[in-house]
């Protein structure tokens, strides 16, 4: 009888969940809704929820070694609070104490880990087969997060903060994002910049809903308004990848999220172009830029990689 | 008779050069001017005489261990060779290679590292006593940049090229920087790119040479040209530094460089409290914003840093 892990990806519109062994074989998931407008209350009662359907269900023969949760940030590493999220909308939700408290399994270890962390976690030891002592996982999906690996290890700053790639402001006073300030990266080549600006500038759009991917059909399709948008939100991409280039000189920086794995076709040459000619050509020497084979099952096997590394004592 | 190091400090404008003993204590110093215009042979020539004189001096019982020699960069991490610099628009030049071919030593160590980094060794082991695990040091001075402690540890990336927060893109299409780039940090708030703005927007001037320490001046006389143009710079550098610390999340970041220090007064108040104001609540928990108290010496006493921690066998 193997161990196995419950793994749970908390995001602002969905709650991926699933069950793993530790050689990251996703033996059972599924997905749910969030509904985050509903409040903090709700969420973590449906976090509860699922856990304790999955434990129902998988636990029987008390195989189930640990709850792994990943969340969107800010998370204050410490505490497990996360504080003033502009996607979850959680103002301050001490997350690992609410979720422990709505559940009736007291033994059971709970791990919390910010979204971002978790996944560059899965692209290291899963994605790369821990081959690159620098790597930085980039996603561009509704908003714009970024994971940091350090020397073989997992970098969270002082208290959690680390890697908010798409909070880098690279347009000074441009379109205000989620979290307050004006020119992020986020509000400006995130799913919901593109979608935004679909909405304000493209007129006869004949889709009932448009959102990235929409945007880039009409591209495709020769919309010169789509082509604009999507250029301008390439560039601004390429600008904050190539700020993150010079301060971390990885390795290696991967890409994924829905935005631009649907965008790939239309973005990734230029993008890695744009990132390699604009750097310094000391930080562009042997540096790769690529697309993760994890897809949205990242968030996944992070949680397998982060029980992983914890069973093994590291200090991920 | 104790052990001592010639710490040579290399910059673009002057090469700052003492003989110091393990415990940081600076036996004697002196600058020369670099004359970086006159190529890279001419300095690497004068650095070799530099250490001739220095060992014929100091060196009469062998008791110099190594000389350390801090270089502006990029700097190749392995093979310590100076990529495209802007500063002193080196090439490709192999420094230590070219060291010590000039030099009649040939069992002598050599340490070559960036300038920047062997300024946050300096503070990190002097200025600080090691008490913060992940510190940046910024420098502005002619140019902008930085240095990185991260887990106790000189962060250099995969091969050097960390820390390049002075190409830091916060303005796109803003002023053409000396890297080729349009809008980088050091191209809106270095001396160079004050005293630039200077020259060009203040007619009446009143000084035959300005720079930023003119302007400051001008700025306390309320000259609202000047009080204009350091308000621009400000906003950049608090710009540059925001995202610098929601990248790394520092317990400290610590500032140095002629500029800061002679705009002290004028600036640094309201530098603190516009990256405090700008970063994730999370980001700014307990973060310290500070000067450092080692002054235009940082350079030298890094230099004693990195030798000790390879005495020590620590990997800096």
């Amino acid at each position: 009888m193997e161990d196995i892990i419950l793994a749970i990806d908390l995001g602002a519109t969905n709650i991926l969940y699933g069950v793993a062994n530790v050689k990251g074989d996703i033996l059972y998931k599924n997905v749910l809704a969030t509904n985050s407008n509903l409040g903090a209350n709700y969420v973590l009662s449906k976090l509860a929820n699922i856990i304790e359907r999955l434990l129902a269900e998988h636990n029987k023969k008390g195989q189930v070694k640990a709850v792994i949760v990943a969340t969107p940030g800010p998370l204050s590493h410490l505490d497990k609070i996360v504080y003033n999220s502009p996607n979850l909308h959680w103002n301050r939700v001490a997350i690992k104490k609410e979720l422990q408290a709505r559940l009736n399994h007291p033994t059971l270890p709970i791990m919390i880990e910010k979204d971002t962390n978790m996944a560059v976690l899965g692209e290291y030891y899963f994605g790369q087969d821990r081959q690159y002592s620098n790597l930085i996982y980039i996603t561009v999906s509704t908003g714009i997060g970024g994971g940091i690996i350090i020397n073989d290890r997992l970098y969270r700053g002082a208290n959690g903060g680390a890697g908010e790639i798409g909070h880098l402001v690279v347009k000074p006073n441009g379109e205000r994002c989620g979290c307050g300030q004006y020119g992020c990266l986020e509000a400006l080549a995130s799913g919901r910049a593109i979608a935004k600006q679909a909405q304000e500038r493209i007129i006869q759009v004949g889709f009932p809903h448009i959102g990235s991917k929409e945007v880039g059909e009409l591209a495709r399709q020769g919309n010169s308004l789509a082509i604009a948008i999507l250029d301008e939100a390439l560039d601004n991409l390429a600008r904050g990848l190539a700020n993150v280039v010079n301060l971390f000189n990885p390795n290696i920086m991967v890409l994924g999220g829905g935005v631009i794995e649907g965008l790939q076709d239309l973005w990734l040459d230029r993008l890695v172009e744009k990132v390699l000619g604009s750097v310094f050509k000391l930080n562009a020497q042997n540096l790769k830029i690529e697309m993760t084979k994890l897809g949205g099952d990242i968030g996944l096997y992070g949680c397998v990689a982060a029980y992983v590394f914890f069973k093994e004592g590291q200090r991920v």
